[in-house]
């Protein structure tokens, strides 16, 4: 169901087989409002009677499949349905408190958000004057504001914070760096067409949405046919176009809305494809992924660094999937923003200096171990997630500590992200251990950063494709002596045996492992000659004792060669952003004077504005002392508009707080303002020459706004009427 | 030869007529260290020189071609030589001045800065491990910081400075807008094919390549065909392909480098062509532009300000153009970085608020009249320019204000760079007055920042390929009485009179003009009857007075209604970066002891480090000390990169300049360190609690490194021996 962005998911792009498990109670998890003490609690209830429901359903199926007695299927059915209102209305209870008030079904707390997010044009579909095309979004004013500042933050948060060396490639791509990368051949999704219209459809899709309904809606079901199902859902990423043409076949899967015919799967590559220069003889593509821009300069960037390792480089930009038939917003689009890191590391030393400065910090992790066995994500220390062994090692442990502070910096609620381990299953061959940061939103559990350690794969790709070595060198502080196995044919003796033949033999002979090696050299020693497969002969020859001398020499080395392993957290910067939108928003309970009860809880890290500036009424000597403040704010780097429409106080605070401005600055008076924080609606009276200070402190963190609040005079009378007004 | 990158150009990507003119100069007029007093005389002198040289070649065509006797060809010739020779000796002094000491050619500068950029890795050609591809560079680290600081500076200039309306768009754009806005039709450039080896040139490339030569080399040209090589070049922009190509034949042009026959020139579209969808039939293109996006989102920007003109939205995003053969390193590629403002104001006034801000600057200004009559780029105060109608608007003239304030506080040298008005034939016959901030580099003056008024061209070619309404209103402040036609034909009438035709008879009547309505009326007036033409019926039909009624009524109107005009400005980023490199870059003379030469005298704002941090020598007490720097410049928001390696201290000063950083921290005590500034090379010594502060204090321009020296001790003893070290 998720959208993998990273190099790693070449194939997994398809949904994993867990998918539809947290889909069923993720549904409910989203909240409108900050976490209530008790939600955790009854959000647990909730899963439980899910849970009997579940089990009972199976109970259900197994009795009408067998020999039961219509008495104890009824009653089997009744106990079902009994079990049924009873989560039903502990789902509601769960409303009543994450919903703070707004009890609106997950849907509609998705539509109000899309909705203001759309009216304010946080984003919006591109092109709509002309119908729009799917999958593609712009980003408007304040969503364009947002998306700069986490992408400043993230730059600050790794990039400078740990010296990594960034780079910026172009999104054209020539053919042989993606044939390298493994994208030309396998980045590709299976498709069906609707053998009428000719729409496109994702194979995998339409089985799994065939699956799921006949498990959620079926209660007769027999129980071979119940685990037939469930079966396909946890294998799903791994069928084979024939084994997913033939179900859709069997089951008799047609398109939806049209229920014509489907054709057979056949494999769609994502890239979008194009052509480099006037010839038409160069094919290119759109860069899926920045990464490969970062290993082709692997040698540049090794140098660079003083040729020393562990060093990290990272890249900010467009990648492109040209998706089948994009759905759920800004989740699965067509061309996004990544963020990647590529951290090169001695494959025999993946230690992290500065593991210690996350060792403590403690969050939900959803090992592999927990997901197979059916139990949930729990709290889990770093530091011992790393001693136990269940992250691999400490630079991926390093990262995943890294990136947790990263989205609970941005407002990411902490409670509804969770870590979670990739399945066998999910993983590439070559990859070490790969974790991914996943988001509750209204459409589930999110993949939004995806944390591997890929090993040596890139480099070794990329070094067996264009033929220039990839490695790094670490110096000996002595040189070691070491033992080197020496093969030296004679040509003279193999001309004059194998005549034409002879460039062939010396080439097998040179191409011998250690092992063979010794073993000819032992037998030449004791019996003068020995038979010898050469394969590009296709025949055995005879080998003398003259014809090659193998020797065992010992040898100083200075330094040792190897490929470095990669460790690549890599960010989907638009799944961040929305999943921060929804985890931002709730709604205020309306008044009777006020209209507007939609509010972004942005921290002022991501806000697309610190704050407003706003004359109480039209004069010109208001208007003067904004200007003031404004130049202040500017002086002070602090973002900020001016809004002197005319419009009521109470609903330039509305507006303001539906772009999750977090601060007001009201001009009412010719010496002071007041300042109101957003989520409170508190406010105090600042000086004019204060006011920039003030804000600044709190917007850079150096003070709360309760600390603000005890320094300051309050302004509480008016506070609760300007609001309404 | 130049580039155009914003979207008034679609035509004119092709080269200027008048770019040779410059050439011949402008190749000279790079200098490797800070402008000498005296070099700008030189400069006129050789310049004059030239133009005698030039004047004298003529002559000497004119005996040639004329009756004159050899005594007087020779005499002729003789002089020319003279004259030669002189202008030779004129250059040699100028780049005596302007080289400072270097004395190299103009290609021996650019090898050199080139060479230290790609060196550093400021940037370097793409997928180099697989041979690159010709137009894509990356940029390395040092690059990337230099460009995301150019980004934020633009930002903070343009966007938050003027409260633009920032988007953010994709680059894969659907075929329709492009059809609108002209680009799938005429976004060409003419191409021909190595008959024998298909490769691709530039039609015009090769015809002006051969005029320049022929006009450069062959003394013995009659006169007639040195005007018609001059008008070629003249005219090089406006030929079509079928013209071009009768030349390219009457003048034996060939491929470079095969001399193999030329195709006849046809049309290349230089967008990159894709694939949107899996279905295969919506094509699509990467965007050449990123002005489009804002266009198509027009009303939604416009209600966002609240339906108040005028507003700017601003766009910073990857384009792309598939040049037929691009070279000029960074100045001309495949895919680069735009910045385009979009101000959006009324037809009707185009005043500016805030133009006295930038009215009393002065700089250099090329208008149109001076390029016609050969007159150079004269220093000009803006604001005289729009009090003399140079300049078309207020508008327009603040933002080539503004433009001229970014560059300079960018670093680039304001005495290199200069704003050139659009010559009639290079301009879209729709704009009302373009001008191009150009900067002289090793390649001559480099268009960098177009800045256009294009009048209501854009919206309205979306306005009526999309059929929405990008339209504006202004209301009035009380209505106003307006007259208007009214044409009221009668069903019943013409359905008697035509039968089957009434309908186009009736769209006819309803489709006339003022003028023909009101001589219809007049005429039914007095005669009754009247014929009038049916275009769609191919006749004439007799109209009569019962079948028609037309009457001038009076009406209220309570606003107005009208398309906006667009201003503008278009930064290609990757050129202006170029152009800081080559205007920031110098050699330091050479010492026994110093092996690195190269500086790039970033200002603090685009430095890709504002600091560095050297423990004197390697031991723990420093690196301690180092450390605690390092956190407190963090603090301070500075960025620096601390250089720990043991290498002689002047080897890392020597790093550190190369890459541009402007101050560099050695730690050689536990109480006080020093600061050298990089270009006066002075150092100050200060107390590691100041350190932070002191540095902020001068990168953030409060205080200049003047008045810093003037505060602090300075370090001078050691100042030139470890410099040296």
């Amino acid at each position: 169901m998720f959208h993998c962005f990273s190099s790693y998911l070449i194939k997994s792009s398809r949904p994993k087989p867990w998918s539809h498990i947290h889909l069923i109670f993720g549904g409910f998890a989203y909240r409108v409002s900050a976490m209530a003490s008790d939600e955790a609690s009854l959000r647990k209830v909730v899963e439980e009677k899910l849970s009997l429901v579940d089990r009972q359903a199976d109970t259900v199926r197994k009795l009408k499949s067998g020999p039961a007695g219509k008495a104890e299927i009824d009653a089997s059915v009744e106990a079902l349905k009994a079990l049924k209102l009873d989560a039903e209305s502990a789902k509601k209870q769960l409303l009543a408190v994450a919903g703070d008030g707004g009890r609106k079904s997950v849907e509609e707390f998705r539509q109000t958000v899309v909705n203001t997010l759309e009216r304010k044009l946080f984003y919006m579909p591109s092109f709509k004057i002309y119908g729009g095309v799917a999958g593609l979004y712009d980003y408007g004013p304040p969503g364009c504001r947002v998306k700069s500042n986490v992408l400043s933050f993230w730059r600050q948060h790794f990039v400078l914070e740990e010296n990594m060396l960034e780079v910026d490639c172009p999104c054209v791509t020539p053919e042989v760096v993606l044939k390298a990368s493994g994208h030309v051949d396998k980045f590709t999704d299976l498709m069906v067409k609707d053998e009428k219209t000719g729409a496109c459809h994702r194979a995998d899709h339409l089985l799994k949405d065939f699956c799921k309904d006949k498990l959620d809606k079926d209660l007769s079901l027999p129980p071979n046919k119940v685990a037939e199902l469930k079966h396909i859902l946890a294998v799903l990423d791994d069928l084979s176009p024939e084994v997913l043409g033939a179900k859709i076949k069997e089951y008799g899967i047609t398109a939806p809305d049209t229920k014509n015919a489907l054709s057979d799967p056949y494999p769609f590559n994502l890239m979008f494809q194009t052509s480099i220069g006037p010839t038409g003889v160069y094919p290119g593509y759109m860069r899926p992924e920045t990464a490969q821009g970062i290993f082709v300069n692997f040698k540049d960037l090794y140098y660079y660094n003083g040729n020393k390792l562990p060093f990290a480089a990272a890249q900010i930009g467009q990648a492109f999937r040209n998706e089948i038939s994009p759905r759920q917003g800004l989740l699965r689009v067509r061309e996004f923003t990544l963020a990647e890191i590529e951290h090169f590391v001695d494959p025999e030393d993946k230690s992290h200096p500065k593991f210690a400065d996350v060792a403590d910090l403690e969050f939900f992790m959803f090992p592999r171990e927990d997901q197979l066995q059916g139990r949930s994500a729990k709290k889990t220390v770093l530091g011992k997630a790393i001693s136990t062994g269940t992250v691999n090692n400490e630079t991926l442990g390093y990262f995943i500590g890294r990136v947790y502070l990263f989205l609970k910096n941005l407002g990411i609620d902490k409670d509804r992200l969770r870590f979670r381990q990739h399945l066998p299953n999910e993983m590439a061959h070559y990859a070490a251990d790969c974790w991914d940061a996943e988001i509750e939103s209204s459409y589930g559990w999110i993949e939004c950063v995806g944390i591997a350690d890929r090993s040596a794969f890139d480099l070794k790709a990329h070094t067996n494709k264009s033929g220039v070595n990839l490695v790094a060198h670490e110096k000996f502080s002595e040189p070691k002596e070491v033992e080197k196995l020496v093969i030296l044919p004679s040509k003279k003796e193999l001309g004059l045996a194998f005549k034409g033949n002879q460039k062939l033999v010396l080439q097998a002979l040179e191409a011998m492992n250690e092992a063979e090696a010794l073993e000819m050299k032992a037998s030449l020693e004791s019996k003068e000659e020995v038979e010898f497969k050469v394969c590009t002969l296709g025949k055995n020859v005879t080998i003398k004792k003259n014809m090659v001398t193998i020797s065992v020499e010992k040898k100083k080395e200075h330094q040792r060669e190897f490929t470095p392993s990669v460790i690549e957290p890599s960010f989907g910067i638009g799944r961040i952003i929305y999943c921060l939108f929804e985890h931002s928003f709730y709604t205020r309970p309306r008044t009777a004077d006020s209209e507007q009860l939609n509010v972004f809880r942005f921290p002022p890290l991501v806000a697309p504005y610190k704050c407003t500036v706003f004359p109480l009424v039209k004069s010109l000597e208001f208007d003067a002392v904004a200007e003031i403040i404004a130049k202040s704010l500017k002086e002070a780097g602090i973002t900020h508009i001016i809004d002197t429409t005319g419009t009521s106080i109470g609903k330039r605070y509305a507006r303001t707080d539906e772009i999750g401005v977090p601060f007001a600055i009201t001009v009412d008076d010719k010496a002071s303002v007041t300042i109101r924080e957003r989520d409170t609606r508190k406010q105090i009276r600042v000086s004019i020459e204060q006011v920039a200070t003030v804000v600044k402190e709190v917007v850079n963190g150096q003070s709360t706004w309760e600390d603000i609040m005890w320094k300051y005079p309050s302004h509480a009378a008016a506070a609760a009427s300007t609001d309404a007004e």
